[in-house]
């Protein structure tokens, strides 16, 4: 019997890769429900391909002889058909976190690849997936990699995740150089293929800031035993150091099928599309550590995250809005950080106890944001 | 209760690091048995020390107030005592084959960290394992690092074993270089510190080309599946390629007492002596594959293995009697391989139905190895 798949983001990277996966093991998995708020072009095609049960769009898309349910509403439908076995969290934002919680509840695995739910809501979801004993499984790469190694040891001899970062296209920069940076500067990055929004959180750290809050949340370790570490060719996806001072990494040529074929298919490994090292042409792994005073968003992301709370919601909700006025040319790459703490400073926190608390700390961080904006301009 | 262990090999390198690991963790660990063919007044101090139950050691040796058993024979009882969870064995040569057989057929558990009970015995060894249930685990760095990364996946799951190699002093050195290598310059080790015969072994890769033979039989893994991988510096200690394209590779500085440690703990990690990586100062891992033009030593285990039967005993053999004509200057460094190859062609192998037959092929391997050696000095 194949596994239910509900895929939530079906047209971003990480969707479309998803079904790409699933496309290669009509044995393993069968998709049961679909859902994507853009290119809608795209999620027609999609739908003829795969034949899910239910279909979830902005509302107003419609297809023939098919119902299609509006989005956000339809996500909790889309999770808790019963056929449904794993939910793949793909989309952006935070619109997916009730969808998510409603798996949780109904007992579903979640395949997790959009960072919001973990990093704003990690504090109300991990502990309820816990009481639901409801399986939460990484898809970011780094997680992945982490994940994998975990296996060679308990969680209680971790002594620390060694979180891999590619530094980005600007690890080399001084600051007088950082502060000349360019959109088009920040959309190149060395070794990953991705959207624009990551892509210019990779040249902050930020991308690897959030990850370092995921971490943290999805393996119960505390930030001081995170560490982030520069491999520039993104070849070493992370580590962990156990106890007895071994450490275990996990490699691979960076392709995001590789995480989300090992999210669908453990605890078997199956081969797939994904391609293999090759030490014909693999001569160097190079390391570095981060510099926190040239990255600065790093610093804000373990702070943010120390902290706990509504902090990483507006770490993360600032950032959405500095990224996007710096891909406008309004506001700086330095900008961007400083944008993040100014914002971070003004927080009043509360606890995370439920989805509106972080909706409404996403909206203060977003107004406040827009409006210290020109100042920074 | 503690785990009783019985150290075959005590004044070695392995048995020394072995009692290191023991008396830094006396809850859980009590030394049953010590036997030492060498060294005795080291012998002498590690039995006051540890207090064992069983005393082996060549004959003539004796201790106050204390029965002495002799080496060989002395081996079986010192493994069969009831209080003997954890056999290590550590000597070198043939010598524990039968404490190894006696060791498995009573059910205990066997830490091998000596490489001929598996490259010559295997064949007999293993099965013989598999059916009393007996775990051989091991404890040279390269196969625990297989065996700690194998725990991220399932054996039918391996694609390939890559083992990695420091490459030895010599592994920039071009043919003719080769042709006038010294004893001293072959006794420099780039990364670990081991005995005399380990290093030369090491400079030719025949000691990695018994390791890939150890590797076929404690993984089960055809030889096609094993590939050789040069990491100068012995960081990553060895690495398994899954199905998925996901490789799980285990790094650590070099230090012999983590996989002993490991071996004796598994399947707990628990802090110890050794160092953890340092990013501040690990920058670069470096790789390259094995030339098997200018190192044929390992391109004659590879054949060896391939062949089975009682070449790998051949193999052994005459590169101990190789070695030792080359540390006294009767051989060359490119002699070395030559005599294996030499003797590997006369020879009419047997199936490894007895270690009998094992015997009878190491004393035929070493006197054909000496008398070719004249002519070939």
């Amino acid at each position: 019997m194949p596994l239910g798949i509900a895929l939530l983001g079906s047209t971003g990277s990480i969707g479309t890769q998803t079904l790409d996966i699933l496309g290669r093991m009509p044995d393993r998995f069968r998709l049961v429900s679909i859902a994507a708020r853009n290119r809608t072009d795209l999620l027609t095609r999609q739908v003829e391909q795969f034949q899910p049960e239910i279909v979830v769009a902005r509302s107003g898309f419609t297809l023939d002889n098919r119902s299609v349910l509006p989005t956000p509403e339809g996500l909790i439908e889309a999770v808790s058909h019963p056929d449904v076995d794993i939910v793949v969290a793909a989309t952006s934002g935070h619109d997916a976190i009730p969808a998510i919680i409603a798996a949780i509840e109904a007992g579903k695995i979640i395949a997790i690849a959009n960072k919001e739910p973990i990093v704003c809501a990690g504090e109300l979801i991990i502990p309820l997936a816990r009481k639901h004993g409801a399986e939460i499984r990484p898809v970011d790469s780094e997680h992945s990699a982490i994940w994998q190694a975990l296996r060679s040891g308990k969680n209680s001899e971790i002594h620390r995740l060694i979180l891999t970062s590619s530094g980005g296209p600007f690890r080399n920069f001084d600051r007088a150089a950082l502060q000349e940076v360019t959109v088009e500067q920040a959309l190149k990055h060395p070794s990953w293929n991705m959207g624009k929004k990551l892509t210019i959180d990779s040249s902050s750290l930020m991308n690897k800031g959030l990850e370092v809050i995921e971490a943290h949340w999805l393996f119960d370790v505390p930030y001081d035993d995170i560490q982030v570490v520069i491999q520039p060719t993104s070849i070493i996806h992370s580590m962990v150091e156990f106890v007895d001072g071994s450490t275990i990494a996990q490699l691979s040529p960076p392709d995001m099928r590789l995480p989300i074929q090992y999210a669908l298919t453990w605890p078997d490994r199956v081969p797939g599309p994904c391609a293999k090292l090759d030490f014909t042409t693999l001569r160097t792994l190079e390391f570095d550590l981060p510099d926190l005073d040239r990255f600065p968003a790093l610093r804000l992301a373990y702070e943010a995250g120390r902290k706990g709370q509504t902090y990483p919601t507006v770490l993360s909700a600032v950032d959405e809005i500095a990224v996007e006025a710096f891909a406008r040319g309004e506001l700086s790459w330095i900008g961007i950080a400083n944008l993040i703490e100014t914002v971070l400073e003004k927080h009043d926190p509360r606890p995370v106890s439920s989805v509106e608390t972080i909706l409404h700390t996403d909206r203060w961080a977003r107004e406040t944001a827009r409006s210290i904006l020109p100042d920074l301009a």
